[in-house]
């Protein structure tokens, strides 16, 4: 990317709201995760990650699939899984057929600690978030993150060469 | 907390835009980092420490509140602070008049990486994100903000003990 000349700073309104959000983003995060440690004794990463694999065939997924699919670096994403492995919450199988990396696959202890932590967590999700939202705001804020993300996913295909997070699995 | 016994499971709507949500913040981190880590070399996590601090009198924060104002926990902000002194981008001293913890403090050379790196980052969030939005949409993530903030700095203001990034600086 070529730098241009005059920034285009952001207007008053959409300053203040990237600020809001900025704002809403880091306190919900800590509040959901401090909630989560509390009554479940896992972080939200691992409970993000316990979701993806208990929501896919067979359980499993490829480590690029589920980089992919959480939207992580690949290597934040492996070390979560070394300590998500060392605490039996998953497992891996390597796989000799292809090149395409390790089955990440979630164990019986995984699929019991999401499925006690899911009814908490989304009592929570529901107390901080939408207990707060009227039914057009719901609508509006799925409506803007797919706005941006549809411009996120459009960029990541047309990088080259592409980062981890985009491969194909 | 006490668990209730049917917990309030998410309307499909509301799901929808839960998940909308989640996935635009992943994707909108890890591409903010990239951009920022590719034309300035620092991380969105070293920009908004630096941020904070060039926008204080002074140029400079207590460690507690500047967890605050970030919405971290204090064990987060610790090593990022030592990452960034490490690299000069910030300095500590010690108070020894009260024992309200040390003030972090911004360096020239974190000065002139911020107003470096400022510049590209406002223009990756109004290509990524206000370019993508009409003048509702703004209004609409500001009062969604808003609303959800407002009900976790009360959650916060009513806990005991609290925890660091509610406590007073």
């Amino acid at each position: 990317m070529t730098k241009t000349s005059a920034p285009r700073w952001l207007a008053p309104d959409e300053q203040a709201a990237w600020r809001a959000y900025l704002d809403m983003n880091a306190k919900l995060t800590a509040r959901l995760n401090r909630d989560m440690q509390e009554h479940s004794g896992i972080s939200i990463a691992d409970f993000s990650v316990l979701v993806q694999l208990s929501e896919h065939t067979d359980a499993r997924m490829r480590v690029l699939e589920l980089a992919r699919a959480l939207g992580w670096e690949k290597s934040r994403l492996s070390h979560q899984l070394t300590r998500m492995q060392q605490r039996g919450l998953i497992e891996r199988a390597n796989c000799s057929e292809d090149r395409r990396g390790a089955w990440i696959g979630l164990t019986a202890h995984g699929r019991r600690t999401v499925e006690a932590a899911a009814p908490e967590h989304v009592e929570a999700v529901r107390r901080y978030v939408f207990d707060q939202l009227d039914a057009e705001q719901v609508r509006a804020l799925e409506d803007i993150a797919r706005a941006v993300t549809g411009v996120l996913d459009a960029a990541c295909a047309a990088q080259s060469p592409c980062d981890t997070t985009c491969d194909e699995a």
